[in-house]
């Protein structure tokens, strides 16, 4: 029986691509810079899977999150004429990831989740990054796991067992929760359960891909409030005031 | 400025003599063990520092509290009559410690300190004894800190100090919340502010100790709900259904 849910962050929860171009458009505004801001928010979370690898090869040792963000946003700033910032804007910009918006069905999607079963982030981000982000978006998580807390990046294997481990279940009892195909495969490789939600977009208008189930997921869902109804949740959650 | 408050949980957050008493009575029940209870929460607690010892001091390898209550309980079985009860019966008497009920104060005055603060726990306990906890004495955390995410035992400076790391801030942004004097002293000597939560009844009517504040610390409450008074937090928090 599924007794808790494990959940991909980046694109499945919020929504990087406008919380990252917005934040550049402030700064693009203070330094008079004109370039494309969404074009920005792609070319920097471009760089996000090439700077883990080199973690997950065994190339590198272990380095949070927030340090691959800061050396990722260096090679590309000449770009996009970020060389001169401050370092106040610039360490401002870096934090941009503490900063995304939740989809408009996270927070209540996830209190009604939380209703029934543990649910954890299980993110690539490090924990201060999550925390700083969850605060602000209204993400109440039972539990913040992720890289940082399991030592290892998805999809290495590893990550989705240790995450499991921690919360003393068997990984048939934790379903993986993602809008991206490759999460759910390495997590059902492990032994998850899986749910797809659907995030069309994630990527802008003209997202192609994880616009489908590639596997025949446990569950499939178009957003959390189909996934509460589909597991059973409780339809109305009250809270105010955190 | 206080950004975030961590807190001691066994005692401070939880009454883990009710709850561990409770739950020999029932296994006593079934096994017509006569013995008392309160005794015996006693006795099993006394191991507990004892144990961490050998981690702290470096005379062995960090292994979770779940493992040292299991051990912990060895030692004192024979003197309880544990020594024949079923292995199922055994481990759901070690886990025990998850099942811990708040202070009536608890889960409410934890969510007014939520509604201004980051609030996590520091707790000797792992993940999955806090997480399994917490989910049922209504304890929302925005973080499940301690022992195992740190890598250290309280009062180990490192304990207090990493914890800071991950959540991101500086010592003296932190508040330590305790109903314990040893432990609000260790915290502040790696500058971290600190917060004096008096539990009168944790050791039973016959308490001696921490029944005062031994140090001038930087507040000094006589539960949740005053500590979130003198915190300026909101007075009322509704929540529903989770």
């Amino acid at each position: 029986m599924i007794q808790a849910l494990l959940f991909d962050v980046f694109g499945t929860v919020v929504d990087w691509r406008s919380g990252i171009s917005k934040d550049f458009e402030l700064i693009s505004k203070k330094y008079k810079i004109n370039k494309n801001s969404k074009q920005f928010a792609d070319d920097w979370r471009g760089e996000y899977q090439p700077s883990m690898e080199k973690v997950r090869s065994g190339n590198r040792e272990f380095v949070k999150l927030d340090i691959l963000h800061d050396e990722n946003l260096k090679n590309i700033s000449k770009n996009y004429g970020l060389d001169f910032i401050s370092k106040e804007d610039w360490d401002w910009l870096v934090k941009s990831w503490h900063r995304l918006p939740g989809w408009k069905d996270s927070s209540k999607g996830l209190l009604r989740l939380k209703s029934k079963f543990i649910i954890a982030s299980q993110s690539n981000g490090n924990i201060e990054l999550i925390l700083n982000m969850s605060k602000k978006s209204k993400l109440y998580w039972d539990m913040i796991l992720g890289s940082e807390v399991v030592g290892y990046y998805k999809p290495q294997p590893e990550a989705y067992l240790v995450a499991c481990e921690k919360v003393g279940l068997d990984p048939s009892q934790c379903m993986m929760v993602a809008a991206h195909n490759n999460d759910l495969s390495a997590a059902r490789q492990v032994g998850m359960k899986t749910a797809f939600v659907l995030r069309s977009n994630e990527h802008g208008i003209n997202q192609r891909s994880d616009l489908k189930p590639l596997e025949s997921w446990d569950y499939v869902a178009n957003d959390f409030f189909d996934l509460a109804d589909k597991l059973g949740c409780e339809t109305e959650v009250i809270l105010n005031g955190f």
